[in-house]
């Protein structure tokens, strides 16, 4: 006889826990903390962080920014990983002295741009680097069903475009030109170049759909190029 | 000396419970939504529904349709999210009031078209997406051994072809297509263009198989054209 | 401090319990059946048996050759799958009346072609089928370090070939093919066009070891012409 | 109410238990082994060490050289399957008489050339082995964030190039060429021509992130010949 499967069982499987829609909306920080560092687990076994890069961040309930810190391998991400920053990226309270991300002034500023955000991702994967390093300064789709995935998009049938940004080790000055180029950023994403994807959300589940719609765009952009 | 594995250590090892093919056909309801649950997330691991996209149907023992519910991070997709719905498309029952999943009807017109049929599954994956934009109404296959996969089909050595309709945010106008075109579906599947594939079957092992056979054909095709 | 792993958590975590090399060449009929089956799933995670394709076998410690059921979804194969045949291919003992796989022939053609063979593994990745549709009746490969996986092979410096034979549904007429082209077979495996791959060792471990040398092999030859 | 996980359920899920820089960089011998143990079976799941491919070794804290044995499948690779070493590449101790890897003079001359490693890693993924079979004498890549990954390396601004050696059974001769050709290896890594890929570090956390650098590398540069 079929036994029928526990909780425990299902989150020991697969590795995720069942939250529905609603409580990721109203999950506490705590519980945030957790589902973003499965969340960076699950990312990495994809190939999305290889070589203990990029960096994630969320705000808590009250209004405090966590980044991850700088340099840990995301496949064994741990949550005592995040720490607390200021407004101007420094590592602040308990966390003082420590490094966080060495992208953290990214965040600070697309916290800035969408005051609504509570979660922001990052991914290196190949397909963004890859389409990148092909494009000027936007990647441009239309018809695609998974365009949906945007928050606001609400047909295949539309042309929307992903900016994309030059890549640079002056993370000051990158912060400003997110700043100054709010309005090419229509998607709850960008790329740099050469380097890889931003995507953000009003909580983990929207800011994963949004990081997973371009990743799909990105493939899709560079694998339609080949038979071309 | 080598421990001879239990059920429940083989069952936690790779996810999936052992089902013998008879038990699969004369699967209760209850056993028939767990199955699908893990069909569900097994098929998110493997790429084949980014970003809440995708959508599952099955009909119990009584022949009620129950439907996955609109945006759910399929990684996480659990039991307790199918509903119940009218041969209209409408939550009912005790879920009335809770959106189903947007292309609902065309689960609809699948069980009308198909009366044998208990189970449909659905994929975004990227190779019917690739290969629908380049193909016009139909892809054909000829003289592959995995064509066996589609019930109906004994031999490698033949033609089969499986109709590509045009996406389009109306369901209710592309449920009428499919009605209308019934004839040119004759292998358990169709694709829609730049959105996916859907295929079905009279239990969950058959459906599983003529998807996994359509997809396999799809990136066969995209591959085969890279170095044609 | 970190807690050294048992051997039960290491075999939950990666799912293969730890088998020396001696052992796999004495490895009891039981042993064997329960080693073969997790191959069959592991293989299948790869990708290698889309829609309940591949057949395998092995030949117990009293000569008698067990083969995989037919039609089983190859993510939940269990130790029950495999049922004892005739020399001739028919099922026997206990398993009487039970379908075989449908290319039972073929692993009696290659135990009596290769007495000391005791495991007979088959896959339908799509490299060897994508190399078959364009190749004539041989792969050649020359100075991949990764030849030497081949039993007999003790430098990359040296070509080998690998037979492709045509796919057909006739199984008495191919097997009777292998036993007439035993001078072809010279690396312990072959190809079936637009079919897949048929591999084989005096044990489980070397019969891996082939299998998974010939479909690198296939890969890496398909993924060479892309940029040639 | 969403429980929270305890190290060791995490352990489970994911396979690596939580290890900061801090501990990777003082680890005792005895962690070392388990946590270079479980990355061996994880590069193996990415398909980086096919049919009994890649050797790996690390330098004890009493300055003895422990090596993989010679033709073990990783996907089953155990802590018990090192062995000691003499700097001249033979076992010694209690392994006396056992065959260490064939390719052990390689990294007996990577120790000696560069004192402060004490973890040395090797790949056979398809992606160096391809792009090596097109390139002379070494890979140069320009502008690439994940460049970051080499230790040295603080900008994407610059151009690094990794050498290329052509393969070779004559490991005795191999070993030397290294020696001979130290001012070439200015990112802690080598590719060996249509072979793979050998990465070494202070630690076993550094060893990784050069060897998932390099491969990243390898795997975008030959993905973006195929749209030039």
């Amino acid at each position: 006889m079929l036994k029928v499967k526990s909780e425990k069982e299902l989150r020991l499987q697969f590795g995720f826990p069942k939250i529905n829609s609603k409580q990721l909306k109203q999950m506490s920080s705590s519980q945030l903390k957790i589902e973003l560092t499965e969340t960076i687990r699950h990312y990495n076994s994809k190939g999305w962080s290889p070589a203990t890069s990029t960096n994630y961040s969320f705000k808590d309930d009250t209004g405090i920014i966590w980044v991850s810190k700088s340099g840990i391998d995301k496949a064994q991400f741990d949550v005592s990983d995040f720490l607390t920053i200021t407004k101007g990226g420094i590592a602040c309270g308990e966390f003082e002295g420590i490094k966080p991300s060495a992208e953290t002034l990214i965040h600070c500023a697309l916290y800035e741009l969408f005051p609504e955000t509570t979660v922001i991702l990052h991914s290196h994967s190949v397909y963004p680097v890859l389409i990148s390093s092909q494009l000027s300064d936007k990647l441009s789709v239309t018809g695609y069903e998974i365009q949906k995935g945007f928050e606001g998009q609400i047909t295949h049938d539309n042309t929307l475009e992903i900016p994309i940004f030059d890549n640079t080790q002056d993370i000051v000055t990158f912060a400003k030109t997110l700043l100054q180029n709010k309005y090419k950023i229509q998607n709850h994403s960008f790329i740099m170049r050469k380097h890889g994807t931003y995507a953000w959300g009003r909580n983990l589940f929207e800011a994963k759909r949004h990081l997973e719609t371009l990743e799909y765009l990105c493939q899709f952009e560079w694998m339609a190029q080949q038979n071309s």
